[in-house]
């Protein structure tokens, strides 16, 4: 195998082990030993890609930010606003219980995002963006109501999926995020949909996957 | 002035500082030399009171917790409890904006859980039972419908509070939180009254003061 291909599996396995540890102990309590030791590398190793924790968490960050832009950008056009953005969600609560690097990208600027800038405030900002575009497909679509201020409505998703994401963390390090992300929709859906539409919320939370 | 008097009111202002400091840059960037310059102290002095980062931040979780119990124990028992559980929120609020030590213990305790132990379930846990305890009042008092599930909509109440003001900590450190709560209760009163109750929504809105 070609060293630069070794290289790169190297740094691709400290990045997951760096995600479940800072997931797991956060930031501050966080040692370059104790990640060297989950990843199982020498310290040198670890130093040849990532010159500090900081440099570490950084790429995490900007890491898990790339995978929601992602996951934005390949949300169905063709389906429905308002099942989309639950889909986004599920999708979003998925990687944050399969894949090291969201885990620890989610925690890290969930819980320090002055540490880091330059990737603070943008995933927020961007997240807005999305919902915003897909609730105004809703109203489009006649799920929502035309007057209703759909700007404010994508931030209180935002905000309201934040916040459980937060709390299950803190609480069950995630174990219980979907059963609360169906309990956020299902108070949360009621008061988004115009009246007719509201007989399809079962079939809207059944977009959630049952684990957990 | 008696030597322990003055001594209680170093500790008091090193908290302040300390507390300011930490909302802002978090735990992970501050250093006890930020702690001291922002408190005007002598390094010896801030060592007297506080062994260690960690202690002081311990602290100041402690004390925010102390405060958010006073703050669930002192609601008026006699108010709606649909009112009482807006007001609490608002209450908080304003303790977010005007107290450092609030601001810090609330910024610790939500970016960093897995560093403190002895502090990072409790509080989310007991505003869940004090929110319980309101919203069963409002069943009672026929706000909300007998056949709500109370239980989770006060893990909901509290996780929706929790991301919003995360998100607002984020974005403009806090400076937002006002008009994003009454936000909040705007998308989230509707599902939780009964229909008859909704034409007081206004009314209950203006219960948050119209800050920032």
């Amino acid at each position: 195998m070609a060293k630069q291909a070794r290289s790169q599996i190297t740094r691709e396995a400290l990045l997951r082990s760096a995600g479940l540890v800072f997931s797991e102990q956060g930031y501050a309590a966080t040692t370059l030993s104790d990640i060297v030791a989950a990843a199982g590398v020498t310290q040198g190793s670890l130093y040849f890609h990532f010159e500090s924790k900081h440099a570490l968490a950084s790429e995490l960050i900007v890491r898990q930010h790339a995978n929601a832009r992602a996951t934005m950008e390949a949300v169905p056009a063709d389906g429905r606003g308002i099942d989309t953005i639950v889909l986004l969600s599920a999708t979003i609560a998925g990687q944050i219980a399969d894949d090291p690097i969201v885990r620890g990208g989610m925690r890290l600027s969930t819980e320090s995002p002055r540490d880091f800038p330059e990737v603070a405030t943008r995933p927020y900002e961007d997240w807005v963006t999305a919902c915003h575009a897909v609730l105004a497909r809703a109203v489009a679509e006649g799920d929502i109501a035309p007057g209703r201020d759909v700007a404010a409505m994508a931030r209180f998703v935002m905000s309201a999926f934040t916040g459980v994401q937060v709390v299950s963390q803190a609480l069950t390090q995630w174990d219980d995020l979907f059963p609360r992300l169906r309990e956020m929709w299902g108070f949360m859906l009621p008061d988004m949909l115009v009246e007719s539409r509201r007989t399809e919320i079962p079939r809207i939370l059944a977009i959630i996957p049952d684990r957990a």
